[in-house]
């Protein structure tokens, strides 16, 4: 085993926000064309250069006049003016106007000489060449003055403003076209593991590979945060090439960034380049996850080390690196980053040290938002689209009661909770059925954690292949069957004919985990066929070759049949016939929508029940139960 | 003057969002480089193709044994297996570890065949090759299957998920280099006054001409709600022209916008085109402001016309068309698009019909917001960075009170309230204290705004030169004097000497408007000068050329004079100095930085004061005076 650096000094997480704050990210100014400003940051101040209007501006369609002209006038008594011209937007009034006389005038035009008010075209008569005002007016009525709307010298934009839509409007009327915007840091990000390979290439998943998740993952949150991600591809295994890639990378970028390779040797180049080139400000963190954290120079760059578990990357990426961005980008944290919740569970701590707990979020029927712990620190890439963000639990924090307020930093400032949140079976009727809902999430753990869920309040719906829950009152949105059975290869060349091939032949089984219906229907399936046999339930199941052989997901095991892994799977009709395998079927489930009652209108669970009762799909009608029904 | 369409059938507000609904802006799916999918939404549903992790992979750093070897161990009864071989990451394992062996292992290797656990170092000892094993495992410990983290097959991400970093996480994971996406609806803004003027381009402002507000502003618009904007550069006031790029956009794009020309010829152009080219679905809707809203059909295209003042353009368009936007383009509305807050100030109604109210936020001391109208419909570019999102009022409302909640809804999600609020006098001295607070916000009305502002509870901060308010409550942050007289031209040709010049020459002046606190101070002046000679201070003013003729902003007068429109203008000696101006004295103003005391603790305010204390400004020196004097 090769050595490795000891995090015996966890520094405060305090510490590590000072150390990235010492580190100098900041770009340069640049200039960007008015069209590509939106989202840029002010560099400097920006003073109008001119009036505007530039001119003095009719404000409404209707006569130039001078205003004494029309002292006295009323709808009684109009006052007569003489027409001597007209003003069009957009052109040199080529007429003046003298007393006694008007000059007609559109909405935008130039007031004309000797004008100094303009009367509304509707409070006016025209006879001929002579115009009628019914309205006294005084001097600058319906002008909007040179300079009225912005003055020349006036203080427009400050320097750190965030350019949107409504800056791009003023910056347009003061005639600027190219805008000095803050730089946007450039984020170098180098992939570390030998394991690694590039989304698109091929993978050997024999030799342990597989794809890289964080370089993406990350590469999102900079330009979230407004930076410029530059992704430096693996360079192989190789001390020197992996140093080559460092330092190239650190000459190019104002910051490096790295997620924690699990290859001890990149470990170990990374700190060997960064004690050489650079200067080591910190070295490990007391946050979970985040502990293995390293903050640096690398020549002349910042250097930051995340962790190598996405959602502990992506957390750590979020609460230490993507304010130190922001800032550098000059760029406020956005409206939204965190939200307020409770606690849809009770959760206890019993780290003593900060922890950054993965939360899921979920509204409830009130519309109020829950929060739900979600990864267990598993590395699991999949903890990244169950979680929204993570709630920063205090290290004095013990437990966080069911119904306690807690403040969720999420993921990005889009991500919303869901409009139903599902736990169940994984079942390919209702993948499609929740194709047709906006947003929801769903959870294939399963049957039991499904209806666990749903009596925890936690979920909104659970889809189960168990019987039906004695003590949970439910509604229940929709209930089909499914042929399960035996997937064998196509052909079925084992000759396989029931479950006493699986007892009796020497084939190799894959079953699915304890928390899927389809196990639980096999178990009672098998106990059936021990009594008939007159056997000890455990003696028959000691005779499959991989009963205790289970893989999570429904396709699963057809898939390592497929792949001449396994001889015969446990799965659905359908899921063979899918894959184009061959089937013998054991027996028929009910698989049941459940949903809370309390959750019925939410957007989520509406959906789902018109997308039950939309006659279209010829699976639906295997449901043939009216929603609303008590199971 | 030409005829119009008048807009006598208004639609109620609900019949615009139908028609706009009807059409169809929906665009093709494309397929994006995974790199560049953030912000994007998946077009169909993704399952995984794969297995993830695609091996039994270690979780820690360890040795795979097998686990019945390890049985009955603990600390003080350690088991011991040879140390037959070693497994890294990314590399296919050359061992099989047989009973009563084990190979060392790193985290995310392939566990070799034969082992069916893993156990950490720390729970080991080495002795040669020996390995003491001082822990029990059960079979699976400290291994993620193959497919535990997402199994082939399983549904991985829905139709109509928004991409952001997490899901571009799954995405990597499942090796996906290619994402297919809702397109990006094109839209195609035509610019349609002859006035307008691309900003960069000269600006002829005695023609009439100004810069083109609207097609940037809405074109940010466009880009914020999820489309992607086309700018059609004016086509002249030539009607053949303008139907060729109005025809030309809708066969380019699906959607078409305008945005409300003052000049009739070019309503009419649009008006024509629509009838023959396409359908007019609605004209005129009863909603203020946007009456004058256009929503057809052109040629294959969705056609909208936007109203033409700025403000009311992107009320509109956020209320009515960017909502199409983002349903064509599959966005959800974006978290923090609305926000609630509580009138600062009542505001009074007579319209009868539906009216979106430009609206400014500033937070309390207590961190509440708090909401005031801004646009009185002036059609000022400046209410656009004034306010910051509009109310919707209904037509049955007369009045909101002051306290009462509301909604606003942001021009765009990354409005926020400013740090600090404040109103008063144009100030060079002030304009650099500004740029050293976060995103301020300061009109500089004028000195007697500024108060009324302080006064009500809208503004945080004041800046006048006005005497020291008697009944009003305030802190003082700094005071500094200021030298204000005539401005004249270089070398002061007229030989100006004074205030008598002004009276006793033929020279025209520029005044300040009367809420500036430079204009009271002439008026005061004045007065004295005619208390001197013994005349009527009314007909000394009387003799002034121009005493009446008066420009909003500090810097005007003396750019009039600067220009060669005016002999003498109202102004200060820093600006006259600036500009390379005369100055001819004749007093010296106290300006003063009030702030509310409730609000001492806004960051903004803060950090004014900090800019105040700072040494290292010139003019700060001039203050003075030390905060928290009761003025």
């Amino acid at each position: 085993m090769s050595e490795r650096k000891e995090f015996r000094d966890l520094a405060p997480p305090e510490r590590a926000h000072e150390a990235i704050a010492e580190l100098d990210l900041t770009p340069d100014t640049e200039t960007v064309p008015l069209a590509e400003a939106r989202g840029r940051v002010l560099a400097e101040r920006l003073d109008a250069a001119l009036d505007v209007p530039g001119f003095d501006r009719a404000s409404v369609d209707g006569y130039a006049v001078r205003a004494e002209d029309t002292f006295g006038a009323d709808e009684a008594d109009p006052e007569r003016v003489e027409l001597v011209g007209e003003v069009h937007a957009g052109e040199v009034p080529n007429v003046t106007v003298g007393p006694g006389q008007c000059a007609e005038i559109s909405t935008g035009a130039v007031v004309p000489e000797g004008a100094d008010a303009v009367v509304m075209v509707e409070r006016t008569d025209r006879e001929g060449e002579t115009v009628l005002i019914r309205t006294s007016l005084a001097p600058g009525d319906r002008i909007m003055f040179a300079g009225a709307d912005v003055a020349a010298g006036e203080r427009a934009l400050g320097p750190g403003t965030e350019i949107t839509a409504r800056e791009i409007g003023l910056l347009s009327a003061l005639g600027v076209d190219e805008v000095p915007v803050r730089g946007r840091p450039i984020v170098g990000i180098v992939s570390t593991g030998d394991e690694l390979v590039r989304p698109g290439d091929p993978l050997e998943s024999e030799a342990g590979q597989i794809y890289d998740v964080n370089s993406y993952t990350v590469a999102a949150g900079v330009a979230e945060a407004g930076g410029e991600p530059e992704l430096y591809p693996h360079a192989g295994d190789n001390r020197e090439q992996m140093e080559r890639v460092l330092r190239k990378a650190a000459d190019e970028c104002d910051l490096v960034l790295s997620s924690g390779s699990t290859s001890a040797s990149a470990v170990d180049v990374i700190y060997r380049v960064i004690e050489e080139q650079g200067e080591l400000l910190l070295h490990g963190v007391a946050v979970k996850p985040g502990k293995p954290m390293l903050v640096g120079t690398l020549d002349d760059s910042a250097y930051v080390g995340l962790p190598g578990y996405p959602v502990s990357a992506l957390t750590i990426f979020r609460t230490f690196v993507a304010p130190a961005i922001r800032r550098a980008a000059g760029k406020p944290e956005p409206a939204g980053a965190t939200i307020t919740g409770q606690m849809a569970v009770e959760e206890r701590y019993t780290e003593g040290r900060l922890r950054y707990m993965p939360a899921g979020l979920v509204t409830d029927g009130d519309g109020k938002t829950l929060v739900y712990p979600v990864d267990k620190g598993s590395g699991a890439t999949t903890s990244l689209v169950e979680a929204d963000g993570v709630v920063a639990v205090d290290p004095d924090t013990e437990y966080l009661g069911a119904g306690e307020a807690v403040e969720v930093q999420l993921f990005s400032p889009d991500v919303r909770p869901p409009t139903v949140f599902g736990v169940g079976e994984d079942d390919p009727a209702l993948a499609r059925l929740l194709d047709r809902v906006d947003r929801p999430r769903y959870l294939g753990q399963g049957s039991r954690p499904g209806l666990r869920r749903l009596r925890n309040g936690v979920a909104d719906i659970a889809v189960t292949s168990a019987p039906k829950p004695d003590r949970l009152e439910v509604d229940q949105l929709a209930m089909w069957r499914r042929e399960w059975g035996l997937v064998v290869p196509e052909g079925n060349p084992d000759g396989v004919t029931g479950l006493a091939s699986l007892v009796d032949d020497e084939l190799a089984f894959v079953n699915r985990t304890s928390d899927s219906g389809l196990r639980t229907s096999l178990s009672e399936a098998m106990a059936a066929l021990a009594d008939e046999r007159g056997v000890d339930r455990h003696d028959l199941v000691e005779a499959v070759d991989g009963f205790d052989r289970a893989v999570r997901a429904h396709e699963s095991p057809a898939r390592r049949v497929r792949a001449g892994k396994a001889d015969i799977g446990l799965g659905l009709e359908a899921t063979a016939e899918q894959l184009g395998l061959g089937f013998v079927p054991v027996g028929t489930e009910t698989v049941r929508l459940l949903a809370a009652p309390d959750r019925a209108d939410k957007p989520g669970v509406q959906q789902l029940e018109e997308a039950v009762h939309s006659g279209g799909d010829v699976f639906i009608s295997l449901a043939g139960y009216k929603t609303g029904d008590k199971a």
